[in-house]
């Protein structure tokens, strides 16, 4: 059932690296976003896919992680993603690209969970350096980049109340907490 | 299987009017993008439900409807959408929204044909006219609208190549065709 599916959905920072993905399974999940709606059904986004420990390396050290966790740099080694999809705008298509990135990546995301596997939708990527070390052309806009591994980490839902913060934190277990708005709070009429 | 669940997830935008979706369905719905991810945690989408005729008289006439069929104006009275969710963007939250719309609105629309149900995402909106008619207040970004209800249509998937259009299109038994492009197309490295 989707419900659990997308509970089971969490961001996941920190992977078992050593367990490999297939580029076919990228290829699978990339099927789905295809398969996804499009505004103007123009379908202006291109993907780029990374599943070798080379060039996953070239990937890695242009990525942001987890904002509001002050001490922690991202990934160690041995904890880093076994596989990356760059989703890019071909600005030839389409200038603009809506909500279409948030679509497939969801569809990625789910699709990805139901294989076992879990990852990271981010934004925060230094999109020049990215962009040299896999020579991405000028004419593709970096959207985003979804990072994919087997999940070694334990993320939990708290739940909040419109005063309370959002900031996610990790406790002294490595447990991942994340407070979520509840519905009351979000359906406003 | 996700799969299975994305390949019915068509675009429809005729229905069955006279069939009714319940509050609670769409406080289902809404949970579910409640659940999914959000750039930096923050969470800033608000929603409002609409699934009584009077109420759904006031969304219709501020929704485009079907950009490359030149000679239909949207779904005739009888074959209109039974519900909305308007996705509005809560910027003493926020600014910027990122793709946060794409992503709940994915996991809504598959919500939604697991229930049965179809929709289309629509971003074409007279924004100030819906606000007005829904009393929407000024801190509220009108991100997308989705239209909810039982299919009417048969929407069937055609496959292109690089050179061939992407515009939908109707045949002579009312059959809602779209183009999608090919995977080797949109997988470029």
């Amino acid at each position: 059932m989707l419900r659990e599916l997308i509970i089971k959905n969490r961001t996941y920072r920190r992977f078992y690296q050593e367990f490999a993905i297939e580029h076919q399974a990228l290829r699978e999940l990339v099927d789905l976003a295809r398969l996804s709606a499009s505004a103007a059904n123009l379908q202006p986004l291109k993907y780029m896919l990374c599943c070798e420990p080379e060039r996953n390396a070239l990937v890695f050290p242009h990525l942001g992680w987890a904002g509001y966790l002050k001490n922690w740099a991202g990934p160690a080694e041995g904890e880093r993603p076994s596989a990356y999809i760059i989703i890019l705008g071909d600005t030839e298509i389409s200038r603009s690209f809506g909500c279409d990135h948030g679509i497939v990546a969801q569809s990625i995301l789910l699709g990805a969970t139901e294989k076992g596997l879990g990852g990271c939708m981010i934004g925060t990527v230094q999109r020049q350096e990215l962009r040299k070390a896999l020579d991405i052309p000028a004419h593709y806009e970096i959207l985003l980049v979804l990072a994919l591994g087997k999940p070694k980490e334990k993320v939990v839902i708290e739940h909040v109340g419109p005063k309370d913060k959002i900031e996610y934190w990790r406790d002294a277990e490595g447990v991942h907490h994340v407070p979520k708005r509840s519905l009351d709070e979000i359906i406003i009429g």
